[in-house]
């Protein structure tokens, strides 16, 4: 039993290490790489999918899996080696379920895809982006028909970000969010300017300070990156390879809020207990959790009174220029203005799920084949204009402003939303837990909100699974109510000011 | 016969996939990675390892030579196709010799070796580099054994970077230069100061000529990066995805000069046939082809009166307080003075060479074992101090200096001199094919060269061994004769100023 327990860590050892180099292809790819590097990159990547893949479906998992029965029926349910098998198990039945020759090529068309998206959307052009998002879509469906027979064929998708997860159940969540948003943002969108927002920021200022706040989150520079790209995201090549990346523009102050989101994930990956390193189970659980952690940090930490009390005087120094004689008040409000809006990343809390929803639609349409890619720039300009009462004017702030699709990565936008409404069941959890957390976010003292959600909720990993993780911290199911209701009281906050 | 073919190419594919994915890993930890990737990163290594030597000595390759055997009888020897079977199988018999085991570990020891040595220098303090550098030692002793019966230790190692050359050979060619450098060093050497070079030079400003160089070699950003790293190296993802790295100090100008080398490196891999792009052949043929390549730009251009008579007053523009006032002729003369120096990087033309051949002749001790990893950094001392004439102040200006002994790089030394010997026998052959060269290098104009050494080197690959490719590019073997001549031509240029 122990050679076999043995044996099994050691091939999810070598597996988790591959995943971690297929990360830092991406990373490097979407960070550094020159254009020049696309087609090998692509080679490499689809080779290196093929021996992930190989080792992933090796037939040898199922005997070990039947040897460690006994082992596993003997442990806690939540034990690290429990916990081990179990989920190995479910995802090496899953893994198995698709040929090599098709992942091999969806991972090939979409590192290629996704430089031509790079290009498309730099010139506004959706034409040269849509018979490779044709392919990505086609591939899609033909992993989809792996898993035959299903409910919902987005169903397949959703599985792979947020496990055990129903598209049914989040049309119902949805359906809450979307009349309530509309309303909130006709009863609150302004087009007031705060022109002080509009910098200009230098951007190596604002690199400092981005610095400053992922230090202050209680992230090390021994174990962590930032580095600047097109479209930000959060990437782990280790427990302590933490690889943050940002994007930076002289106008505006996003950066800001995009350190904060992006360390958010950071933190979680990094939190997850080091007796799980090298494993599969060394990761956020899924991508709703994950999100739950970066918009926790980046809106409603990064968003309130108390954080802002803390960090607006080194802003207003660090840009006397555009600063100087701006009160605590107005910036505190010109941060949390709700705009009817073209692009999601930057969007207030309250547009931004429409901006979800929006994509959710679209994304159900297209994989269902309800939808063409062809009619994807009319759908979503129809529907954007619908939902957000807006015209989108061109095609770089509308269908082409994300990365997602050029990879193939439908079923994600939903999580965005998700996470969104847990944070803040969990934020409220931990506001219980910990008496002054409000003082001590004013100090710029983040210890014990990271220790707490460390304990909670980082350290577990992929041990239990979303649903568990989620009924273990909040006590029950995502709930749009709390997250409707945080809007209202800010909405509340700046009516009485 | 087809079959066949294709078979070997796709298997080759992958190969040279893997080893470039292999690059990555080893530029991100040198260039981007935090200490705390070093466990999981050297996991990743030694995971990688397994693989690509699974997939080198897999018996199938055995099969396939041999059924292409007559194909390639059939062809042209210098043939793309003919090459690759021949230059596959000679790779492949090589690693046959290695038990996976050893070349895993050997790649997990190096990668945590170099993080020590990173620390060890910084602290000049050998003691804890010491057990890592005996391990390192042993198992390449191992690997060495691997390949019994040998003429010499040595050959076996120098194989891997110079395929066909004998340490015989080079201690020929050294017995040569050791005297002759030692009395020009004697004759020349100067305690002479050029204050002007102490600086302060911006970082930012020496980054941005450091950029204008390797543009004006030819090299396009669409293809290449320049990043900065503790020791400078060039390394390639793709022929269209090539990396330089290199290193600023505000106190020196050494950056111009390393950038020149990294981007001669980087023109050569660059210039490989894109006929030979993921197979094994698209890169250099030997470390002292691309030494020779590198050591032309840097030096038989970039230390020339007629680069400098171009590149001077944008050097002069960009740092008036330090420069204004010192004329082309100084700036020349001081970036050609013969120190005794410490530092092998920073070192002259000229003495350049008995810090290569100090480095060889400790090296061949160890390896045989005459010389004990706790005895070097004494050995290092006292040699250096016969061969130099100054004695060493402290471990990380001497035993400790180079990266290359932590990962168990032995053998490599020789080929930085052996590089640049033959430089001159290029540089020579050059000449006589493009009339006006000097006048085109007085312009800023390096088109013509850089289209020659393509043509006649770099297009090559590694097509024919390291002797062909010289033996057809400069009509023999390697000579120091003009490589003294040369020198002491420069000598008589400043005496007669």
């Amino acid at each position: 039993m122990e050679a076999a327990f043995s044996e099994l860590k050691s091939r999810l050892g070598k597996l988790t290490d591959l995943r971690r180099m297929e990360a830092l292809l991406v990373w490097d790819m979407q960070v550094f790489m020159p254009p020049g590097g696309v087609p090998t990159r692509a080679a490499q990547l689809g080779t290196l999918e093929e021996i992930v893949h190989a080792h992933m479906v090796d037939d040898r998992f199922g005997e070990l899996f039947e040897e460690l029965e006994p082992y596993a029926a003997s442990l806690a349910y939540d034990s690290d080696d429990a916990s081990l098998i179990r989920v190995a198990q479910r995802d090496w039945e899953r893994a198995r379920r698709v040929p090599a020759d098709l992942a091999v090529e969806f991972a090939k068309v979409a590192a290629e895809s996704y430089e031509v998206w790079v290009t498309a959307r730099e010139d506004s052009d959706f034409a040269p982006f849509r018979p490779w998002l044709e392919r990505v879509v086609d591939l899609r469906r033909q992993y989809i028909e792996c898993f035959a027979p299903y409910d919902d064929p987005y169903d397949v998708l959703l599985e792979d970000y947020e496990p055990g997860m129903r598209t049914s159940e989040i049309r119902e969540i949805f359906a809450v969010l979307a009349p309530e948003l509309q309303s909130l943002v006709a009863e609150q969108a302004t087009e007031e300017e705060d022109p002080f927002l509009d910098g200009p920021f230098p951007i190596g200022a604002q690199e400092a300070l981005s610095r400053e706040l992922v230090e202050a989150m209680g992230a090390t520079w021994d174990q962590f990156r930032l580095d600047p790209t097109v479209h930000p995201f959060e990437i782990t090549f280790g427990l302590g390879d933490i690889r943050l990346t940002t994007r930076y523009s002289e106008s505006e102050l996003n950066s800001l809020f995009t350190a904060m989101h992006e360390t958010g994930h950071g933190l979680y990956e990094w939190g997850v207990s080091k007796t799980l390193e090298r494993t599969p189970l060394a990761a956020g659980v899924s991508a709703t959790l994950h999100e739950s952690q970066s918009r926790l940090w980046e809106n409603v930490v990064g968003r309130s009174l108390p954080f802002w009390r803390w960090f607006y005087p080194r802003v207003q120094e660090t840009f006397p220029g555009r600063l100087g004689d701006v009160s605590l008040e107005q910036f505190h409000r010109a941060v949390n203005r709700v705009r009817r809006s073209f692009v999601r990343v930057d969007a207030d809390e309250t547009s931004y799920g429409l901006h979800v929803i929006l994509r959710f639609e679209l994304e159900e349409e297209l994989l269902s084949g309800r939808l063409a890619v062809a009619d994807l720039p009319d759908a979503w300009n129809t529907r954007f204009e619908e939902l957000m009462g807006i015209p989108v004017p061109n095609d770089a702030v509308g269908v082409l402003q994300d990365a997602h699709w050029s990879g193939g990565g439908f079923g994600y936008f939903p999580t965005y939303l998700l996470g969104t409404v847990l944070s803040i069941q969990i934020w409220e959890r931990a506001r219980a837990a910990i008496p002054g957390i409000d003082e001590q976010i004013e100090r710029g003292e983040f210890g014990e909100l990271h220790h707490w959600l460390r304990e909670n909720i980082y350290s577990l990993g992929r041990k239990l699974t979303p649903a568990e993780t989620i009924e273990r911290v909040v006590g029950g199911p995502i709930d749009p109510q709390p997250y409707l209701a945080y809007l209202r009281d800010k909405f509340e906050l700046f009516a009485t000011v």
